[in-house]
């Protein structure tokens, strides 16, 4: 009986993430879900990747978070329309929460979408939200082993980003180690490495964003 | 119903956690329940902890992961006797896990058990495993607005610990805005800022937690 009412929250959230996507691509949005631990940078790398992509691609940004606005208070003053969730004591965000969050976004205004999920290295990965392309990032001072220990997450990933390199020389971080445990749990993903503080990346990540852009348009 | 079956399995859980409580009392163990994200550096506390202690105090480990173990094996090398329990996908251990963690381990050895839950600032705080004390660990590098954004998780806290000091020219981490949060959310809530790499703080944390031992001792 437990498994069945599982399966019956996962169906409709599986139904609720369609329904947003169908959204997303009326509008020509790209939509990305961006998950990871607390902490490990994900408002910041948001706010620099809207620094870096400058005036013509325009971000909106979904905020999710058990409590609190402090992280869309940020996105607000950067002057992109943001929405916050609260989800109260869950560990992600669903498809109903994104699809409420939708409805308070000017979509006509908006060519990426950036929703941030709940920090957390296990849940968000079982949720779809009607994402196009799934980020998983993994700062520093985490460890170069979190690969083997939440495989789930990082199997989930079409992109990985490595975060707050500039502090690499602190700690025992082994890149190429890390690269290659990415690699065995899914083949093929992209990783960048970067620093929002001193920049260091974002040109190669902010390069593939677009090359996603204009490989969807020229889609549709 | 599906509130029915949530309530059933944290009913359940609950009564495992008093039957661990009630074995750990048995034997004379105080049972440490330690929370954490993914990366703040729960293994190494547990590592840098057992040296500090040194001979007279007997750490026994249970390991909570995802998946792997990494983590038992550093401690193994310390050692001291440990367990590894692999959730499969769960983000959190519960009671019964730790039971049968429990079932494998030397009990008559062991003056205090650490046990590692799985690295998450969300769901481990709403399961019982039969400590005694919980601690809620966050590294410099989460940022210090972390206890306004994860309430539940330093509300349930009894200590707590702030971990990578050593590394904290390097962030804006404002210890006193921290420290203000916690106590906003729970009065009186113990906080230690140490440093595994240069010891710093190690030996306050050591102190309160023999204090702890000799009041388990006197009321036994």
């Amino acid at each position: 009986m437990q498994i069945k009412v599982l399966k019956d929250i996962m169906a409709a959230n599986t139904e609720n993430a369609g329904a947003n996507q169908a959204r997303l691509d009326a509008s020509g949005i790209l939509g990305i879900n961006i998950m990871a631990s607390p902490g490990a940078g994900k408002t910041t790398f948001i706010l620099a990747t809207i620094d870096s992509l400058g005036q013509d691609v325009r971000v909106g940004v979904i905020e999710g978070d058990i409590a609190s606005q402090i992280d869309s208070e940020k996105v607000a003053q950067k002057g992109a329309p943001v929405v916050q969730i609260n989800t109260g004591g869950g560990c992600h965000l669903d498809a109903g929460q994104v699809a409420a969050g939708l409805d308070n976004l000017p979509l006509d205004q908006i060519d990426v979408l950036f929703i941030e999920n709940v920090g957390n290295l296990v849940c968000p990965s079982e949720f779809k939200l009607g994402e196009h392309l799934r980020i998983v990032l993994l700062s520093v001072p985490e460890g170069d082993d979190k690969p083997f220990k939440y495989p789930g997450m990082f199997a989930s990933a079409d992109v990985v980003i490595v975060t707050k390199i500039d502090i690499m020389p602190y700690f025992d971080f082994d890149l190429e180690r890390f690269k290659r445990a990415v690699e065995g749990l899914k083949h093929g993903v992209q990783i960048f490495p970067l620093s929002a503080r001193t920049g260091e990346g974002f040109t190669d990540w902010t390069d593939f964003l677009r090359s996603q852009l204009r490989l969807r348009e020229a889609q549709m």
